[in-house]
């Protein structure tokens, strides 16, 4: 058995700490969110932190670290109100990858990674038009992580846009169908196979 | 392109909503979390919502729905202040599935669904035998969301145990040789297969 306990998590050199402590709660989702300034300007940002929050209403959930340095992503959703999340599927990884250089305000990850932006009805914020399952959504509160300054951005859901019919029987969509795909890590991007779909555990179904 | 607005969404039938939006984020982490109440009785449940939230100090938070029911993890975690998370490998998928189950509080989902408790120095909750991939947690804070009543819980990394060395050159574990497993939806069990890692995108690297 390997070993390693808080204090060896802590003295640990700060890249092979970060890389190690990102693989700890195993597969993330993989996630585009952009946005649009006030003044027009579009950003397009890769998230591994998007989380299922609720389903009445339908929310979502993404962590935002903390606004240290510029974060035109959180800016944009402040100023706003408004996002798109777009999930990664395996043709994108590349250039959703690329989205998490430091480029200046004035440079669109949309044109500098090669995206293209889409608008639906009145919604502000792009969509990536490349992709196959994404939301538009409006934010809900911004909760605040004490222990490390980070936040829980909270959003509900206002438009699911599909490129195709993804729909399982069961009202779930098929991921690997739209190959979305999954991260971990900071940086390691995978695609997945179905093994299986567990049935509801009914409380006649305990075998006690 | 398939479309739904919010009013389709709320206006769904709760199974396919609850299916349908559970499947939004992508690929969630799958782990099973161990607790001990104060009077020894052990607990043991399976969770989707396990997400990294920072590596200095290294915290990983999950989600707790509303306490409207008995909710025996909670309680363990509230009244200890401890607990464990254990990644779900592809041969646990059934048993790991099982712990849903709204088991009475005097049974522990260890044995009624097959896992070995493990124990490790003076750490009171359990951790899974048969994981690979299992941290002792300390309990950080609990964050209400008031959009939907949930909790999120952050835990602090105490022990961390490697039934082998899965660590990459790069400090990050390999999830794929643990044989990791990822869910979508409420139901849906995935392993993975690794695609590429992509490099850290430095500034010189922008091409603008």
């Amino acid at each position: 058995m390997h070993y390693l306990n808080k204090d060896d998590l802590q003295a640990m050199e700060r890249l092979p700490r970060v890389n190690l402590i990102n693989s700890l709660s195993g597969y993330k989702s993989a996630n585009l969110i952009g946005t649009k300034s006030n003044d027009g300007k579009t950003n397009l940002a890769v998230f591994s932190s998007v989380i299922h929050l609720g389903s009445s209403p339908a929310l979502l959930g993404f962590i935002m670290r903390p606004p240290v340095v510029p974060r035109h992503t959180y800016d944009n959703i402040s100023a706003t109100k408004l996002y798109t999340i777009n999930h990664i599927h395996t043709e994108q990884i590349a250039n959703a990858h690329q989205t998490s250089g430091k480029y200046p305000e004035d440079i669109s990850e949309f044109s500098a990674c090669d995206f293209k932006e889409e608008y639906f009805e009145d919604f502000a914020p792009p969509f990536v038009s490349e992709s196959r399952i994404k939301m538009g959504m409006r934010l809900v509160e911004e909760i605040p992580i004490p222990s490390n300054d980070c936040l829980l951005i909270v959003g509900e859901i206002q438009h699911l846009l599909l490129s195709d019919d993804y729909q399982k029987p069961n009202g779930s969509l098929d991921l690997n169908q739209a190959e979305t795909v999954a991260i971990s890590g900071l940086d390691s991007y995978h695609s997945t196979q179905h093994l299986r779909d567990m049935p509801y555990v009914s409380k006649k179904s305990l075998e006690l």
